[in-house]
């Protein structure tokens, strides 16, 4: 459960990047929050002599953002993280990330992945993560209980796991889980096909009338590789997003993960559809996936968000660097150095994010009656200086480890750069503890592996 | 002039990636320097027992890696960081760099401008840096005093500039700087051609003539943009590279600076001739250049560094991010996940970049005799676990918050993330005192350039 703070917060940082579309940067301004609200935005001298009594957070050198909104995660792979280095696609699939899940995947390995991702991203700014793994029910209590906003995607894939049987035994499963968690306003749902070669025509029709019944997003990974493309046309006869569109998946509630291999129809169908792409640079290139056309994606008028993946792929989730990566690379892939500009970042970054969830209305922006999910930049470093653009140093300056403070609906969860609650302290500890044991059956794994194969 | 270490100094990391190629990393293994120099590795229980007085380092979660060699930077540009973001290459160019250039560079300006760039540098674990900028003396007083070691370039355009007024000029002041630095083992020299356009076949011929009088390299940006291609075929009826060979440039000497848009002809010219390349995928893609081969340069045997290029087009000058970014974007221009791979990746960073400087003998790898220039990195955060691959986490998720160490010729440059030298915190107090006064200046200019200019 979010706790609820009950006194005045007010937040008096250098400068405010709302990410409300075509709104400029606000200097001087404070932020108050009460009850875990934005509920009131004003000069801060104003602030200071109207709010005597509010606890005052001193932010001289800083710059407030929305908090950070990881679109596309697989959390729990934390525990995997560089498993696979700089082998071939093929090889980093089925002989590194498909033996490891069989032996390791859990619910204790999906409890522990998932918090030590959600420790590493609420540290680097990240308050709301859209997950896709197997167990949700665990990967949701380790990430609700580090404080982390959750959107719990109920995975669906027809191949069996220790986690379910077939593509009905995860709907099933998934159906029941959200059934616990409706009373967390921390946690939302998607529904996660996997992807469409790895999910029927049937279990992807009964995703799209569930999405539809229930007001569901749809999280899926799409037009990730070429060779994906190329099997869906030889096989259906149709491009996997013709193929989604016709089982009834094309719409608002779509959100395409990678999109990599989009041709202008593609995107055209995208657009019309309004749906969202999950945009993920470091994992396209670093699986050798190929570029998303982005620039051509936000011409369109398509909603981008922003996404880690997991840590297996990329291997630190880490949604600013991320976004560095994801400015610059559009402005290589497009031939055009003004493509992809910082404030269009910071939108895919947070209201893009929140607005592919559905959640729009309560997060992703600094407004005013909006949940006060905030993070505050340093930028009292020599590496800021000079600085005439704060949000541009932002997305092309900034480091993580500049993350000062992170708020999560008011409540404090990074200050000074560390975690802040004494319940996140413990977790951090015992997870910790438990790490050396999933170290050594790693590399006892790997061992067994290396044996086994020649990579 | 660099200090030099009297005392023992035993380092005693966790594990150590030396550089040298084909060498495994190194497990429990200590590094004893004196006088600067690395005298001896061995096993660390034998290095305590045998030198019992030798100050200890204990660096029990890091990884002990070479100084990372900067192999393309105009360090005074840390005081334009920021200033032309998100514009199209003409614009930042024509509207922002050279009007700023003109009114703003002086002596003073790079003085303090390469002492902002060196301290970020050395606190992101890089010690030795290859600069191209005017006032060259100014860029080493300051790098000098910080304690990194400069690779100097002697700069040479056909332009008028504060500095110099023809190509005459700049050679004749360069040839008098290199006397005048003859004697300190921490700078060294190249010839600096600003590119193939700004630089007139004659004053080329010249640098050709220096060079192998002197055995300098020569450092010159080349196939950076198509235009740059187009425009020489259009001029002189050659590639700018063929160019260079008739005027007898091409050769072990050249450091070919970005190399984006190179055919194979050009890569096997390159590679015939043993010239180096200096990767700057940052500035690439951020100016949306291109996408440098580099899959194919190292097939073909070319040797590779990398470098941050300056602060306007980057806009951090951090080596780590910089070889993060190589590392996954030579897998998706080749198409191949195993290409540029960490072990190739760490080359790149240090006995690459010393190489194409000429200085391999002396800095690049952990060896026994070479001078101790060594960056701890700190593994034991969270965001490092698991950790089956030390060297492959330095590449895919270590950032350079995480350099906790750096010695330059065995001197203790930065500790515990800090700058450690007395020295070195006085010339950062003052430089925070004169960085106001370059904000102001910088925003001045700025808005009138805004005034003038419809961008």
């Amino acid at each position: 459960m979010i706790k609820q703070t009950k006194t005045l917060t007010l937040l008096l940082p250098r400068w405010i990047a709302t990410a409300v579309p075509g709104e400029p940067l606000l200097e001087s301004q404070g932020v108050l929050v009460r009850d875990g609200l934005i509920c009131e935005m004003a000069a801060q001298d104003e602030m200071r002599w109207r709010y005597p009594d509010a606890e005052r957070i001193e932010l001289a050198d800083h710059l407030l953002i929305p908090g950070l909104v990881n679109l596309h995660a697989h959390a729990a792979m934390a525990l995997l993280r560089g498993v696979g280095d700089d082998l071939p696609l093929h090889s980093w699939l089925q002989d590194r990330i498909w033996p490891l899940e069989r032996e390791l995947v859990s619910e204790s390995f999906v409890y522990d992945g998932s918090l030590l991702a959600a420790i590493e991203m609420l540290q680097g700014g990240i308050t709301t993560v859209n997950d896709m793994y197997f167990f949700p029910e665990q990967a949701i209590s380790a990430m609700r209980a580090a404080g982390i906003r959750v959107c719990a995607g109920l995975i669906v894939i027809d191949f069996p796991s220790a986690y379910a049987n077939d593509a009905d035994d995860y709907l099933r499963k998934g159906m029941a889980l959200r059934d616990r968690w409706l009373d967390d306003p921390g946690v939302s749902f998607c529904l996660a096909p996997h992807a469409p070669y790895t999910v029927s025509d049937l279990a992807l029709q009964q995703v799209a009338v569930l999405s539809a019944e229930l007001a569901l997003p749809v999280h899926i990974h799409l037009h990730e590789t070429a060779f994906e493309v190329e099997e869906s046309l030889r096989l259906h006869g149709l491009r996997p997003l013709q193929r989604l569109a016709k089982l009834g998946l094309l719409g608002p509630d779509l959100i395409a993960v990678h999109a990599v291999h989009l041709n202008e129809t593609d995107i055209a169908m995208m657009a019309a559809a309004a749906a969202h792409v999950a945009h993920c640079p470091h994992s396209n290139l670093k699986l050798a996936s190929g570029f998303a056309p982005v620039a051509a994606f936000l011409e369109s008028g398509i909603n981008v968000g922003l996404g880690t993946d997991g840590a297996a792929s990329n291997n630190r989730l880490d949604l600013l660097a991320e976004a560095a990566t994801a400015a610059r690379l559009a402005k290589a892939v497009a031939g055009d150095a003004s493509a992809f500009a910082a404030p269009q970042v910071l939108h895919a970054l947070t209201l893009g994010g929140a607005t592919a969830l559905g959640l729009q209305d309560r997060i992703g922006s600094i407004e005013l009656g909006k949940e006060a999910d905030l993070v505050a930049i340093d930028m009292a470093g020599l590496g800021c200086s000079p600085c005439v653009d704060p949000l541009s140093h932002l997305i092309y300056v900034c480091g993580r480890e500049q993350v000062s403070d992170v708020w999560i609906r008011g409540e404090p969860v990074v200050r000074m750069r560390q975690p802040v609650s004494i319940a996140l302290h413990e977790l951090r500890d015992r997870l910790r503890s438990r790490l050396p044991l999933w170290q050594n059956q790693l590399v006892s794994q790997l061992n067994r592996l290396n044996r086994q194969t020649v990579v």
